[in-house]
């Protein structure tokens, strides 16, 4: 058993010794032993954040209390998360913002798309199979601006761009197939129609290249927990581009995205730029521990983290195309993917639960879909041939029979 | 100087010394001799919170990773704050749910308030000089609603209440002169006139009486920063009466709030009652951090914390009353208010600074007001009195004067 694995993992052992993000992996704190295949849910922790997050509720929150708002800078976090995080996006500090989440930061640029596009035009496009409540927000969206929201599949929808199009709404890479969206070509089809697209970057940022401006995209929202490690939760970010400050409206006029938040005017007047973006007072601890693990994941640099997790997912795929299983079938295209892998088997429930039984975390998606991410900073070469390694004993030996079976967990 | 404040300490020490409250002082941190009367905008740290959260990084986080959403129970964190809030403010557990900020909250509920309401019923009503976010969110969702807000002095909301009416948003404790309304009057009010209230808790949850099904309100929001300890930008709160939870509707059809998140269908139905609220995956840490506040206060009970407030406040008033200031005048009703109290002043932004420098931490909020917050659990009712002491002490040497004059600060 294993034996065709040999030349992947000679092959992972001098990618391992070559590679300039070895260094990172000592920064985060993970089980002894463990091939953790899900920092495209749930990043890992890094030990700094650790250390910092105690030092700030126990120094800032603790001892310094109220002072804190100006003297530890929390009143500017959000925008410094956003400087810290531009770089990795191809963006300019003063166009991304970290508030809220990524369905409330949909919600306020599909707004903010909406309202400037003509009464003719009122028709929302999303990608039925996409992660569904991008499509769902939006569609909550259309009832109040009187346009209507289509799920069509992938291929349809560059050709459906025209005269009647709004907002097309993309997940850059998709959270089930890794399936990676040509960014700049379909942003330049979308203003060849006259609209524009609403960029999802969950399971793009710090794991593939990204230049938004370059790209000319308008607008973009992502996730803090999955390759940023910002932590369970950690709050998402929104991008505008510079050019569309002037006239950005957001449908939450919330305290801390009004210019003067402590002069308590009767009349709204919003904040500069992407900073109107902000509702509410943030949470402070939580975006405390994404500062961190943007600062890492913008250290590492995107254009390592982007190579790194594409030799990841090369060597995982090419030991999982040896494993020889009529019902297992790679869903995740040749070319073309983001920073994971998933594989489609009638029994992908058990498979995970056996793959963790036996160290390898990864997750699994409904239907029947096992996926794995490689994490670009805590993931080694040799991991991913591990990894490969292993599913292909729990498929042979149909290892999920050893388990009892269990329930469905609430989160998957 | 300040010997006709001996009798106001006699009285203190004596109720001190028979304080049910006293011993939940030594549960939070502050920095030795402080007199924090601000407590109201950043409540102090529990011990408890430190020691908890620092578990949850290494062990859940770090230790678990991704499992935790399920063995530590993040998934279902949201709904186990709301329920432990429900005692402090009179609601059933079912009732309350934990997520995003106070701005996004009332954004959720004003929607949900005027979707219901005929399309005869397109006036919002809102106390002009009352917290501007409130009126301004408010203000937001009217023009998708086709609605129009109405600022109005507090005297006239009353008598305005008509068939035109279809919500009317109130601060239940006024964020500056912490005048309270009567909850269940004004709800039976608007009942009476067809329309629905919609009450903003921040400045009285955890420092107030509440019993929002005794009153029969609909709809509430709330902040979890100030008298529930749960550290800075913790999440905001939301309560939706049962009655009104199968006909309830969000505007941001987000990711938690969907009634099988992990389903992945392209179709939105919402999750069960409150649940449906939830819009992002929420931020875990800071979550963690309110749910042990939220638990300490619910210990302290509703009744002894209203109580000890009140007498916190009464007696801080008896000594600013003393005070022979010509330019002073307090702000706050010497019956009907919350837990703080506002006094005006032209010098009000360097007499919080100057009490500051003296060890009383207040705050400033314009125009020419110095707020003092008292929270029952951390402020000694020797400390109110104190506090009266030293800002008489600072108004009768002008000590002011001394400070350099600083520049207001981006959070005051």
């Amino acid at each position: 058993m294993g034996d065709r694995f040999d030349d992947l993992a000679r092959a992972a052992q001098a990618l391992d010794a070559a590679d300039p993000l070895a260094p990172f992996r000592a920064r985060f704190r993970l089980p002894d032993g463990l091939i953790y295949l899900d920092g495209n849910s749930l990043g890992p922790l890094p030990a700094a954040t650790a250390r910092q997050l105690a030092q700030a509720v126990a120094d800032d929150w603790g001892g310094r209390l109220i002072a804190s708002w100006n003297e530890a800078g929390w009143i500017d976090l959000p925008a410094a998360v956003g400087a810290a995080l531009a770089p990795l996006l191809g963006a300019a500090p003063d166009e991304v913002i970290a508030c809220d989440s990524v369905s409330v930061n949909l919600f306020k640029l599909g707004h903010a798309a909406l309202v400037p596009a003509g009464p003719g035009r009122r028709v929302v496009l999303a990608e039925a199979g996409d992660f569904p409540t991008d499509a769902q927000v939006l569609e909550g969206l259309c009832a109040r601006h009187g346009a209507t929201l289509l799920r069509l599949p992938r291929a349809q929808l560059p050709q459906r761009l025209g005269p009647d199009v709004a907002l097309l709404v993309l997940s850059h890479v998709h959270y089930r197939t890794a399936a990676m969206w040509d960014m700049a070509g379909m942003t330049a089809a979308a203003h060849a129609a006259g609209a524009r697209v609403l960029w999802d970057l969950s399971h793009s940022t710090g794991a593939v290249a990204l230049d938004l401006n370059a790209a000319g995209v308008d607008l973009a929202v992502g996730c803090g927990y999955k390759y940023l490690n910002g932590g369970p939760g950690a709050p998402a970010f929104a991008f505008v581009a510079r050019r569309h400050h002037a006239t950005l409206e957001t449908p939450i006029r919330g305290w801390m995205g009004h210019a003067a938040p402590f002069a308590f005017e009767d009349a709204y007047r919003p904040a500069p730029g992407v900073r109107r973006l902000l509702a509410g007072t943030p949470p402070i601890l939580s975006l405390l521990a994404l500062h961190e693990g943007v600062r890492i994941a913008a250290e590492a640099g995107s254009g390592r983290l982007a190579a790194k997790a594409q030799a990841l997912v090369r060597l995982f795929r090419a030991g999982v195309e040896t494993i020889d299983d009529p019902d297992l079938a790679i869903e995740t295209p040749a070319a073309g993917h983001g920073a994971h892998l998933t594989v489609r088997h009638p029994e992908a429930w058990r498979i995970v639960r056996a793959l963790a039984a036996m160290g390898v975390v990864g997750d699994y998606r409904e239907p029947e879909g096992a996926r794995f991410g490689f994490s670009p900073m805590v993931v080694t070469h040799a991991q991913a041939v591990e990894a490969a390694r292993r599913l292909a004993h729990v498929l042979a030996g149909r290892h999920w029979d050893d388990l009892a079976l269990l329930p469905k967990a609430a989160v998957t």
